[in-house]
């Protein structure tokens, strides 16, 4: 129930950093890089490190990722990724994989090399300077919602027997915007939304502890404390 | 009141595209690059182009600065970026700057330059692998928030005088998720979120034309057509 990160560039070393805010141990975490100074760093906040080439089926073995819970492809190039991807889904077929992509032309590549969620930072980031360019509270808030710091999370969750039939806006502890039910998503707006079912998923926006810290106009997360 | 983007490359023109998306006419759009080969490129979607450095000030005001609506810094070295956004605030003091940074650390740089707003797409998609790490949902959604296309938007407006007084909660059009009052960020959970006043802006979540569309699990957004 580990989590394999491939590579601890600038992207996996932010992926390792924000999985363990968001409280996984660092010792859960392995990380795989080909340069022993990039796993240094990698050491010196406790995780788990195994220097090789992670497109290469040995690599993965060792990396014990028949027992991984999850396997993040972060940087490099994107056939590099697409590779190690498509070997990493080869030895576990029900691993959650994610990758970042550089060029969107990849991300159906890379989809069906086996990753479940494929991530473009480069376009999202063109996507969010758009946003900014007609208001910058909206940037804020969705940064909010990305990072564990801040005031609130996005998170996804089982339906609770006691919110079975209920309207998705009687949901307990935060505020319910979608249900996944049968492979489908639904909004809060939507019919289906009118009686939540029992195998449902609701994605919801919850305060996290910091709720009460006061934030100011500008500040995404709380301001960096020593 | 036009958009003044300076650099063309991916975030550039993700940006320039989304802000299409989000209908903004392109001949509203002014495009600066050193390069002619990528300016023909914003031409090609009907952008106005301006062959220039950005960061010397007679391009600024052949881009006529001191009557743009918003101005965007995309791509470049952080140190550049630093550079524009100075010169861009300086000539026009309340201009809406946005600007992408490359690493964490130049955040704070450029904030004080003059930007309104800072992205790290580079942290950002760190941040985001970390949350698909743990379930895809929420990264999809995330996605389906900055995106133009998809079934949901955030957005942030003006109260409007009929909702005065009443909670956040009864705000019409959306799911609204926070306001901003006085300088402050306030969450539908906070006391001040029961009564809404006159000068608040309201972040909400509002379904979009494409609401309708079926969505399946692993979409962001819908699969791109023809
Ligand atoms: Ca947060
Ligand atoms: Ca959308």
């Amino acid at each position: 129930d580990h989590f394999i990160i491939a590579g601890f560039g600038t992207t996996g070393g932010a992926a390792v950093h924000e999985l363990m805010e968001n409280g996984i141990e660092p010792g859960k975490i392995l990380v795989i890089d080909p340069s022993e100074e990039v796993l240094e760093r990698a050491l010196s906040v406790g995780c788990i490190t195994l220097m090789g080439d992670a497109t290469r089926n040995a690599t993965l073995q060792m990396a014990n990722i028949e027992h991984a819970r999850s396997f993040v492809a972060a940087g490099g190039r994107d056939d590099t990724s697409a590779l190690i991807v498509m070997s990493a889904r080869q030895m576990n077929e029900t691993v959650k994989i994610s990758a970042i992509i550089k060029s969107e032309e990849n991300e159906f590549l890379v989809k069906k090399a086996g990753a479940d969620t494929v991530i473009n930072p480069v376009a999202l980031g063109g996507h969010l300077l758009a946003r900014a360019a007609t208001g910058s509270h909206v940037v804020d808030y969705i940064t909010d919602l990305v990072v564990a710091s801040g005031r609130v999370q996005l998170i996804e969750r089982r339906v609770e027997i006691g919110e079975v039939g209920g309207p998705l806006t009687s949901c307990k502890g935060g505020l319910a915007v979608r249900i996944v039910r049968g492979g489908k998503y639904y909004g809060f707006w939507e019919p289906e939304a009118q009686s939540v079912e029992e195998h449902d998923i609701v994605v919801e926006i919850v305060p996290t502890g910091n709720a009460g810290a006061n934030m100011s106009v500008g500040d995404a997360v709380p301001p960096a404390t020593g």
